[in-house]
């Protein structure tokens, strides 16, 4: 129901996403989509390309006088490198044949990343052909197409927030999930983690990982408030709501692991201190569960409880220092790979990435359940649903 | 390319599952079939019905004189219970009106299920509406399509391996991810682990919860050999395997948590010890990697060492002794779920169904990369893709 | 959002179709399936499968004490030439190696069928691994999915009707669009066409053609009436409805062309006669169009207007007389195609597949507009809609 | 595999649309989508804009050095009246909401075009809102994806043409189906007709219906050359190349009818005058028909014939003179749609769209049957294909 398509390369003239699905009436401005994207740049140990990327954004079409028209929205973010140094990438990726390659190839592929595989997949003897299009850069494009499905998602009461639970060996004590609430404090922090003594002990681990020319990894969790029951469904495998979340936040760059609830702990448990028990609040007329094992998701559904996922993002492979073995693919000739200036982690940003993630299966799902081509209508629908569910014989 | 729908209730009359997009002349037998439904039972802890069940399997289209025919490929599982007991079942599941409901409804929803979120959604006060799809009964059309899969990936040296390396508290030691060779061995095992010690542990642990009424969760290690480099792809997020891995994976019945390769181990790591250094084996003429640390997967995309992945299942939701709470949905009375004579785990069985989604997912990228639709002409397309490798740049 | 995969072949033992993503609460019979079956065999001048042929239907799945449960539904249609028959097919037809091909290999491809193009494509030396599902007994799955979409189309006030407007030379007078009351005056035709003066014509022309071992093509309209305005979209290509009505057309066995409303004639006129003049009913309290022209479709949405569709069948490729020229495939020696005893025309039943066709996309594009999960939300969904519409600026 | 989205309102800041799926290492300049750009232009009879308009195209992104990076290639067509006219333009569509709407709304919808049914549909009392994206402007973006399939296409010996064979009243004589070598004179006709007596007659048509302020509609014929053997398939309904032709054609905006091979035409002959008949020339070692009555398509699939199709566009429903009359939305008055200037016929146009909708189409099989990464890895895998059915029981 809602598509997406994104483009572009990290030092090509721009990135492209259109959004194909999204209701007609939905406020949206470029403003929106500056501020999200200026969340992703967030969190202590980022490397210089972040303090000066400023995202120009120009909405291109789906939207007019400051609503959607239902038509696709194609968004274009401008490299800002671009035109500020024209000689070092106009050319460099260049889309004419006649610009050619204006430098020795990059044939030293780096563990960690795509370039191998990719190389070998497409024929590459330059990893620029592969590192361009794998780079994290175009998480950028996502967090666009994100920032419109939250917007209408929150037409619903529907609102997604993450949070930094662990930066490489420090992990933040456990709380319970945040809410709406709590992200201007958590946008605050400097590695976007509720817990200030984890905070400022994740900050000391990033200056000695930089100090030592290594980087980090670490673990976010993200929990969306808000969502009705009964998004997913149980039905067939590929419309479970879990699953759907698991691709998703999967894709992310760098990302090795997800996991729902309680997750992985859980597999450790026994059954009886593994589930949510279910009551009935009589003043709400709504059903809870006392507990948030499953993560808001029982039978590829959701419960009408908080969902929260947890991803975890191995560290970046690019490092400050000659340890990571590889070979030069002409020469076969052994050497290591390493990178003056690099990020230390990007664990912070990763979850403004995996929010934008959350809200496009979420929305997908809004639109199969609730249809509607207005925001009005899929609100009507939705609200008519919950009128039935509190009226019908469970309410 | 490859699309599979199942269809079925956990006692109706049968499963049913067609398969679309296989080639032509790929070797099929109904024994082939039967064989992994046998595996799909094995395991210690498994409640009566797993004993009884001997699944009656019909191909009903698109194999020919032995070999497929390129069109659809329908295969029912008969419920064997439907002809033995018939009053049991085919009143309660009948598809006829006049049939009508038998019993009163089951109207108290079961914690960790699927029930009140389907009541909810679909507009069911009986849970058996839900139940019987949500059922992990369904997971045998899965391995039946699982099956197709590794048939055909075996024709091009791919194979898929599974072992159980948690259950409850007790963990496998760590060891090299099993190979093929093993698969007999840990098949033969009570709880399918390679580990014999922890297997008796493990054995332990599950006549233990069984003393108390509890269930068990755990964790299985699945990894595919032979899968060639540049399945998957990095240039959309929806196209990269890890995230199509993850999304399939995640769709079994319980499972809460994926990873891939060290997954979440490596976000407590430096980077420096989070990535696979690479090597040329100049004597194979191949590109190696010396850890496995990124599951064969980089970018994205296979790098043509062995995919790894391990999956979390929590413990079954159905216990032997009254401990979670729930309410009535019709009086709202509060009460407890409990279910006499049950599986104590179904760990064992699970990493059958997990080997089922990876080969599925696998072959749907072996169509894309290689197409062709015969055997021999997906075959040939690797052939010439691996020869290019060889003779080109990189080789 | 509806999906249905078909899987069978023609002489084998069953056809299956399994049709995901209906709402619950459907109600459903076998007998409301054997009724469409049933009238796919309608038609002067079919052979005589069509006359013995009973098909044998059981609901596998999916349906409960007489309504959809909204998880997938199996419907087994079995070929009643299987048991009854069982030397002739059961070993032609067997999935077993061991029961080989028995009879020569069909090696003589028939032109205009898909046998040649099919075995180049899939390697085969039998066109009969082709020609068992490249038969129109397929449609006989597409009707049972259709059979479902219909019956919930049927709970919106939507009502699907077909009828033969040629037969060979000859073509029905030109009338408004049959109505749903018309229909049973329309299947009682012998040719399913509402002209009898027509009709008489038609049946002479296929006795005729009988007479001279030929075959006879044809062309049918299909009316949609109830269809509320809005189905569709122009926002892109692949969302119009007259796109997807087209395409689900023409995939119907030797339907060479398709059009929507006036289609073809309407190229030659000039604009000023070309389109519906709009007005506003002030009774009713809806806009109406004073003409037919655009088959209810403008921009690739339902205007509110009857959707009205033709399309246009070739002769059957099968012919009483040795007229066709064609190779044998492994001597390369020239011979005809020709088969004794076969179908004169098939138009009358290919309007009952078109049916179904259209209800099918038609479904499906409630799902997506209206959403729901079950068959009171989504009427509720639409009622909303169509208040909206009437309680609006433009209402 | 080969998947576009486009965006863009027609007098909006530009056009975009993104390509994912090409392969890697295929050749693309920006003059390729210029000319293809230029030809969507052709045609007498088209009104000031067309004159004006210069496409101003950027590629943005997925080629570097000339050629595919196997990344989404996007393309931004801009709006040359954009920067030109900002007055007219800028604030009339803004996507700023202070911009507001500057101009009484549209309210009186326009018979024969999106506008009633989308202001339905999305909730719009301007017209605008709907008409600027159904407009056939959007041609253009789907004209640059055609470009890029096209090239691909060429790199495999696959050639697409078109030609005008009907507008208005005036149809060209019959004759053999243009070749490639053909479309440099057919591209040079005023009216794009292979036929230079009807081409004058096409062209003393449109000046008679511009003089009376009316337009004209017409056909087109679609050519696709060395379209190898076996692209599509007999197995899915959904996977016939005749239904995924019809769809993508009849998406075309104003197409009302589509037509494979004879199409309408055979449905009124008999059997025996209406199928193509095989033989085997053994000179060139492939099977030939000989006729086309198929249009190169047997049961779904490509016989190894040229791929033969016929579109029939309505005439433009903006005319120069007051006949068509509609309602105000808002007052319900009765008033009549006209527009002062404006294009005669599109006919010509309609061609090269046409074209593209078949070179998509087709790249997507070529895809899906042959797979491959790689310009190169395609060819090599078809290459792979054609020996073997040489070489094999068949050949």
């Amino acid at each position: 129901m809602l598509r997406f398509l994104t483009a572009g390369e990290s030092h090509g003239r721009a990135l492209v996403v259109i959004v194909e699905g999204l209701p007609a009436g939905l406020e949206v401005t470029v403003a929106d989509i500056q501020e999200e994207l200026a969340r992703r740049r967030l969190g202590y140990g980022r490397g210089p390309r972040m303090r000066f990327e400023v995202d120009e954004v120009t909405l291109q079409s789906g939207v007019r006088h400051g609503r959607t028209l239902g038509s696709p929205v194609a968004v274009q973010v401008a490299n800002t490198e671009w035109d500020r140094n024209p000689d070092k990438w106009q050319r460099e990726m260049s889309v004419a044949a006649e610009d050619g390659p204006t430098r020795i190839p990059l044939t030293q592929p780096r563990p960690g990343h795509a370039d191998l595989a990719g190389m070998q997949k497409y024929g590459f003897v330059d990893s620029r052909d592969v590192l361009e299009r794998a780079s994290a850069r175009e998480t950028a494009a996502r967090v666009v197409a994100g920032t419109l499905a939250k917007l209408w998602l929150a037409t619903l009461g529907v609102d997604i927030v993450s949070h930094v639970v662990r930066i490489g060996a420090v992990a933040a004590s456990p709380g319970p999930p945040p809410a709406l609430a709590d992200l201007e404090r958590i946008d605050a922090d400097e590695v976007r983690c509720g817990d200030p003594v984890a905070s400022a002990a994740m900050v000391a681990e990033i200056k000695d990982a930089a100090k030592e020319g290594d980087s980090l990894g670490g673990i976010v969790e993200i929990v969306a408030h808000g969502v009705p029951v009964g998004l997913g469904s149980h039905v067939h495998w590929d419309r479970k709501l879990d699953a759907l979340l698991a691709g998703a936040l999967m894709s992310i760059q760098a990302v090795k692991a997800v996991e729902i609830g309680d997750g992985w702990d859980v597999a450790g448990r026994r059954g009886s201190a593994a589930h949510d028990p279910i009551t009935w609040d009589a003043e709400a007329q709504v059903y809870r569960r006392t507990s948030t094992r499953a993560g808001g998701l029982e039978g590829g559904m959701t419960s009408g409880e908080p969902v929260i996922a947890r991803v975890a993002m191995k560290p970046l492979a690019s490092l400050n220092r000659p340890v990571l073995g590889t070979v030069d693919v002409l020469t076969k000739a052994e050497t290591v790979s390493f990178k003056e200036r690099t990020d230390v982690t990007a664990v912070p940003a990763m979850g403004v990435v995996a929010e934008t993630m959350v809200a496009l299966v979420l929305a997908d799902e809004v639109a199969r359940k609730f249809g509607g081509d207005t925001v009005a209508e899929t609100r009507r629908n939705r609200d008519g649903y919950l009128a039935a569910l509190r009226d019908g014989p469970l309410g």
